[in-house]
């Protein structure tokens, strides 16, 4: 079989590129072992976490402001959540029938035999077939690290958590989560919004490790939740059906031991990669696929987008590079499109959310980079106070002397929403001047990105 | 007295002018009669409104997708809102205190003597003070247009509605809107939204005068409200304490009557001018204070800031040219700060909303620019399909040849978040391949700008 | 014979295209008569024209700043000329060995037969090859409209002047230039600054129609050149070698003889149409092909560039859509790259010179957009100073609001550099206070951009 | 006497700051002491030596091109030169008169008392005047260092040479030039060009410290000039009246001598701070008065604008620093307007010249930059072609991933123009896809600008 294209993986790093290749008359062959459009993020990832949270939130906020005590049972937010993803699902499928002339899906697991060539094992047909293409797209994406330990099988991960038609209906009342990153701590406020009571145990002095540490210090205390710092897992017993012993070591090195209702390990994720990429393809110190702004690979031809390549695993980045990926591909190599993987927003999305964009203080700083920088306290903003979540700060680091915005970041409410405005002025260069001349929407809590500015002027 | 600026009116035209003038040393005075910062828009405006409006949105958000029945009290809402506008009132007064050595706010009714000189009317002290400053700003707002017929007296304005401590705390079941405008259909959806039963007459054929015609036919259909056209209001007549009679003409042109709980009058806005100010100062013809980009009057020293001068009559607007006032005066008048009245956004906040920003295409016709058009629909937002809010539409309008973004509307979900972003880059000339060019954070409406950009590259 | 791209024509809307897609690996087949690349600009244009120019302006400087009385033999100034010209072709014969692997220059004549297939007569080989492509390129330029009238065949053209190793070595003292276009003002400059006595004839009441009004009218005091209007030309009478008599009619019908030892034509370009085309392409009232912004014409696969098309006749007008179209082609005619037509430059070479880039006020007001202009007087340029050339204008027009610079236009020494700093801020919308915040090198003209800006401020 | 602002030198730091003021309104009296407006720059510096410089880069063409041997008389050059200073002086007044109802300029000296205390020693007048202003701008510029050694009172220096109506109007055959800085290497090519020969003596092994080695690297091979590096100046001895022997020493430490008709010292400028400035200033490790971005000094109303900061010693950048200081007085100090020191251009004027600007490769490495690289040879350059001029490069550096512009340089023909399109794009963050998009004029050296950016897309 012959095609100009073949993309390994249908979710976000692989159907972008797809469907713009196909557009522009290229034929496509997608392979992925679900045969479904939508990868791990609509799978069980950010589609399905963040329905869940949607709801977690409005029930939150529903019960604190008029004073009520929703408390939805689990099954209808995991029905409300299988139908948005089903929604999704029927989406791709139509997208899929609309470029039916030019991008054939293929269940199936793909096999990487050259920089040309892919083997796949046909599901369910036991067969297998050889592909050839002019070039090929990785995107297979990463999946949640599940250690081996002692009682290790008891523990559920975010997958079986939001999966798809998980199994997982009805909870505890009490859930213990194992790690401190931020599939950690969104599920832990999701939960506890929805009335669970929910501990955090981390294995070292703190959580959300690489994100810049006044961002967490601010979060952290608006979360509210009973995080156990030092305290790493040895073993988990089960007790009965919903009753598990949870046993730890505590700061001292002392074990002891928690009783609780479910388990849940997030501890990382790690890419991905077909059969046949490690041997041929250039990996990073962490096996992720090296790749350079132009999702270009050390063998022509191949090209590697989203999680799999390490830079930015980020849905909305995945989609941003398998764009880039399919230019790329139409100039036959020669970079004509480079992502700037510096100002892609990144959001934790706990409740309240924190996000930041572009180049941090302590990063700044170790490049020598001189800011100016400007605070607003979330409590002045006028959504903050509709909804009475008037925890946080919204920060703005603008390059000395050019007055250009080349960091940012706001934890409180609507911070998902506000940092795509930010984003966009780190990524072509606003400065202070500029946001401060635009007059946001009021009241939305965008309006604190132009009074934030002012403050330098 | 002698002063550097006098500021007549506490609003968002008139604070931040002050804040600004304080923080570089200009003494300041401002007047207002209710004798706290805080325009029409905090006292019974946006903030009440939106206020309201989250909470009825919140409310019909929970009962749809968790399929509850929650009928708030009103008292509840009015509560909460109450408290929400204390707040600001609150902040204001911090605010105040921080600027003390530079500006003092006198409670009072401000008479323009000529460009320099006001004389005030100072509340419960029954005497009048006279003041001289090098600059006069005027931020007097606007108010409700509240014709005389026969029972106007029984209904009531949006004033009374969101009014700070209102006495309405209680609503009956149904309730009558009369008026077109962006504030009936707003009062509308929230109310409907809260459960109550609600119409809204309307003189002329159609409604949102002023906005573009596709928005409306987009956004109309989505709110799902009672809305009787070509139907001009002619009599209200009290039945009983909760019950009128609203007569009316029909199409045809007979009489007709509806039995209603309550009546609101939403009829439009007209510009508050200070006495003095009509004789000395020019006046556009709906009465506005005519001015330029840089808030000058056709008197020096003289500044008209917010709805006063009918430019665009909306808060971040009015902060917007205060702020420019504040520059242009430092600089004695010699513009260094032009507001770009075009690159302000504009939102209905219906549920859901509506919002634009930027030149429309009926606008674009008639200049002779030709653009290219890229839409996206809402129902394959994320999500709009995580709050089953899947109508409504995004339409980018790019300049041909530059491709810069040149015009915006979004209809539904997020509305007035995602304008944010998209004002932004009408206001500084981005590029459809800048937006293409950005990863706006998944899983959040501002997505579509990225979408929707890339469909023209 | 088969290949990816056929470019026909070897000039600045040809070659780089064929260039930038043989970096992608494309087969590529130029055809072009001469069989060499560069087109009229090398070949007869602006390489010639401007060389000329330039030691024109330099003998005109000297003799005025040093009261020296050079000059130069014109066979000497040819000479250079031809060498500059070489100089190009060698550079291009090496570009082409760089590519050779992809592009390949057939000398011949083409003729369109389909949306992929050429007839090429090849030159010297008094034979036909047909060549078929995925893709076509029309890129055949324009030629001088030389009009037939008695005695048409005793002038010359500027083909004929500027023409690689042209016979025209030698000028007589009094030379006749016919025509009001840019070409003929700036050959007049040029000759009457190299020493000779210089006439332009012009039909109608103007000249540079199409200029803005405003601009002519402050350069051509400048120029201090004899220009006869209302002088329709009759007929031309050779007297001896050197000897001719024009005939033509003055502004009462009367007819009018000059004698004059040259007359060179400069009545207007036409497009040339490579034969074929006019059938099967849509050609505009003026009979250029018809294209968008990417280039394309009415028949898929086929794209036009340069002169050929009408839409801006500069050369490096024709280098920009060149390279637009290589990219539209590896997106196979999806557009991915747009010619934004209004924020090329366009100079006028005469001695000093003119330039201008964007909108100019009387179309910015056909269009309703309101500006603001702010000028500088070329009397207070360093080096109009040094020079001693202080005649002239610079105006920057901004648009209200923005303050983006939507147009400008200099008259005077370097407008040729600095309608560059100017066109890079028109096409990316940069604003007055942009301009105003960057120090343009001192002592540069360039400076007066900053100075200009900073007036609105 | 009270004023608003007192303005201390009336040079490049000052005067536009004075202007601008007024323009505002605010009274201004400027002290310098030569009486006139135009500091070291229009005295003695760039103004006078590029006019030379220009008259000596067209003799040098024309005799190259034109295979003339033209050798003007030195004393119509400085004619010429007086000329051009005249002039500026005679506008400068004009300027004045347009602004004397608030701009008074005062001869005399001007000790700094306090942060708003001048006490000026009037010239000619014998008697001292006390002047109060609410704010102090010092742009008191700097001189050359004069070293003292035996025989040093037989040396100039450049202001010797270019100072107005200077008594140095002949020159003799050799001249040796003591210096490795820009001032050296500029006069050495502008003499070499007017005919003289030139040496230059340097201490070290090498010239143009500070600039990139790079760019020395390309420029040095094309200035032709005899440089005679690790050569210290011992003494220098008087022969007769044009004749003197300069000793020095050799790079192993020997004592050389040579015969030269003139010797001009380049050794370096230093600040010229008013007396009482360094009592009460806080001064950098090299004498300048340390400023921060906003021009503002140690002292509360105090600011100190051009070269006696030293942050960016060129007339241009003391331009817009003294218009930044203007803003900032006007807002009283809190800082509106920043100066980005990074953007702003550098050009060495020498024959050829070259010029740089933004961040170069040795310091984006400091910083951990990662950029992507591309550059133009000058022979390709048409203009370089018809000037026969070919020898040079032009570099642009971008940011990886952003593509943003952030440093460029260009050694060759008409660097000095050049370099103000890729200073406003270094300014506002222009990407290489942004620059790849304009059309740059043609045949203006600025093409290669597009042609470059266009080289990685």
């Amino acid at each position: 079989m012959e095609t100009d294209v073949i993309v390994i993986g249908g979710g976000g790093g692989g159907y972008p590129a797809a469907f713009r290749l196909a557009r522009s008359g290229y034929k496509v062959v997608i392979i992925d072992p679900k045969g479904e459009l939508g990868g791990n993020c609509l799978f069980s990832g950010c589609i399905p976490s963040k329905t869940v949270r949607e709801i977690a939130q409005m029930v939150w906020r529903n019960n604190r402001i008029l004073k009520t005590s929703i408390r939805p049972d689990f099954s209808i937010v995991q029905d409300h959540k299988d139908k948005v993803q089903e929604t999704r699902f029927i989406q791709h499928r139509e997208e899929l029938k609309e470029f039916k002339e030019n991008v054939e899906l293929i269940k199936g697991t793909a096999k990487l035999l050259d920089n040309k060539t892919v083997r796949v094992d046909v599901e369910g047909e036991g067969r297998e077939i050889e592909i050839r293409g002019r070039y090929v797209i990785i995107a297979t994406g990463s999946e949640p690290v599940k250690p081996k330990f002692p009682g290790s099988e008891f523990a559920i991960t975010s997958d079986d958590l939001y999966g798809y038609k998980t199994n997982i209906r009805k909870l505890p009342d009490d859930i213990t989560i194992v790690g401190g990153g931020y599939i950690a701590l969104e599920t832990a406020t999701i939960l506890k919004s929805l009335g669970y009571s929910v501990r955090v145990l981390v294995r070292s002095g703190r959580v959300l490790k690489g994100f810049e540490n006044e961002i967490v210090e601010t979060l952290l205390p608006l979360l509210d939740i009973n995080i156990m710092y030092n305290s790493p897992l040895l073993e988990i017993r089960k007790k009965s059906e919903n009753e598990f012993e949870v046993l730890y070591s505590d700061e001292k090195g002392n074990k002891k031991s928690i009783s609780t209702g479910l388990v849940m390990l997030a501890t990382g994720r790690k890419p991905v990669l077909p059969e046949g990429a490690s041997g041929i393809l250039a990996l990073d110190s962490k096996g992720h696929i090296s790749v350079d702004e132009a999702m270009r690979t050390n063998l022509p031809n191949v090209f590697a987008t989203g999680d799999v390549n390490g830079k930015a695993p980020y849905f909305h980045a995945a989609v941003r590079m398998s764009v880039a990926a399919s230019y790329n591909i139409m100039s036959n190599g020669v970079a004509t499109d480079y992502v700037d993987y510096k100002s892609i927003p990144v959001t934790i999305f706990t409740i309240p959310p924190a996000a930041y964009v572009g180049i941090m203080p302590s990063e700044a700083k170790k490049l020598g980079l001189s800011v100016i920088e400007a605070s607003y306290d979330m409590k002045n903003d006028p959504m903050a106070q509709m909804y009475d979540e008037m925890g946080g700060v919204l920060k703005l680091y603008f390059e000395r002397g050019s007055l250009r915005l080349i960091g940012a970041w706001i934890v409180g409410v609507h911070a998902g929403f506000v940092i795509n405005e930010l984003g966009q002025a780190v990524a072509h260069g606003l400065t202070a001047r500029q946001l401060a001349e635009f007059a946001d929407q009021h009241p939305t809590t965008n309006e604190l990105v132009a009074y934030t500015a002012r403050k330098v002027l």
